[in-house]
């Protein structure tokens, strides 16, 4: 009686800080829209990219996982902003993702909070094959935004096609024919052209 | 070998096409931004409600099946616009929406636009349990965002708290915890108070 109306009370909270997501904003835009894309709006395309590329897996992939990881990767920003993958990875930025990552799971009541946690950490961790698909799948997404837009966030970040081709080698590494088409498509349609 | 590639890029399109769903404005606002929201980021954000709820159906549910059909469920809404449920549906509305789900989902490969539209319909026909929770989700998340607006949506659209009620009433037939508690809540925070 007293613990079912706190438990719902705290999971209404936890889904009300969700929004907060959709003021975060990445440095892509969507293909139809001048504006930038927000880390919400890109966790659920994300997730059907996920969905339908996954048979392309070279190696087997739990789909339900993977879409379970992509749920959460990013509600962390919400305190921690986007970072963009180009930019090295810190310590100090870790440490600010995971004292975010305790707070904004913390809300939710315990069995909850250790299921977006989990989540969370295997994607962190980029170990297993769902974790690693996740990523790539999220390194994508705006590979193909950029295919799309002449290069719009490389160019605005100054990012070099060499740059661009090795960060996200991951890509081939777990969809090898995805990557391949993708590499082709990008000389064809002068994305990594610097102007 | 011309398969592949054909597949692939049917994939690309139909991925890139989903952004104009970020272009979508549903009538709700998001709690911190003056903004309404969009139907994409409101397709993850009830993903996670799903997920999270789960546990509180009156009838257990298989949430895999849940988040597809909720990641799918607004899709047409590129072409159809977005409905404020409160409106009476129309058998007019029902064929542009039937029209948009066959024109995007059949941008994909044979097997994945059968995905997209099984569990689309799967969703339209509200019989198996799955869609019900997905609907009874759907239904939720606004009224969530009313209580934290003091009703802003409701207000707007000139919504009776009578009318809240009776079209949410699905709520409880599906977690009946839940929306004993959200009556509560609509009933102390004045949300559904006209001014």
């Amino acid at each position: 009686m007293t613990r079912e109306p706190d438990d719902l009370q705290r999971i209404f909270e936890f889904i009300i800080e969700l929004d907060k997501l959709k003021a975060i904003v990445r440095r892509t835009k969507p293909t139809v829209l001048e504006r930038y894309e927000n880390s919400a709006e890109h966790s659920w395309q994300v997730c059907l990219l996920a969905v339908l590329l996954a048979q392309h897996s070279r190696q087997p992939v739990d789909v339900t996982r993977v879409v379970e990881i992509l749920l959460v990767h990013d509600i962390p920003e919400i305190d921690a902003g986007d970072r963009i993958v180009y930019e090295a990875p810190s310590d100090a930025r870790t440490a600010t993702e995971r004292q975010a990552a305790s707070r904004i799971f913390g809300i939710l009541p315990e069995p909850q909070a250790n299921w977006c946690m989990s989540r969370w950490e295997e994607y962190e961790a980029r170990e297993s094959s769902e974790a690693v698909f996740a990523y790539a799948m999220d390194r994508l997404m705006p590979v193909l935004h950029n295919l799309e837009s002449h290069g719009q966030s490389w160019r605005e970040n100054n990012v070099s096609l060499e740059k661009v081709l090795s960060v996200n080698a991951v890509i081939g590494e777990v969809l090898p024919a995805v990557w391949e088409r993708v590499q082709v498509l990008i000389a064809k349609s002068g994305a990594g052209d610097r102007t």
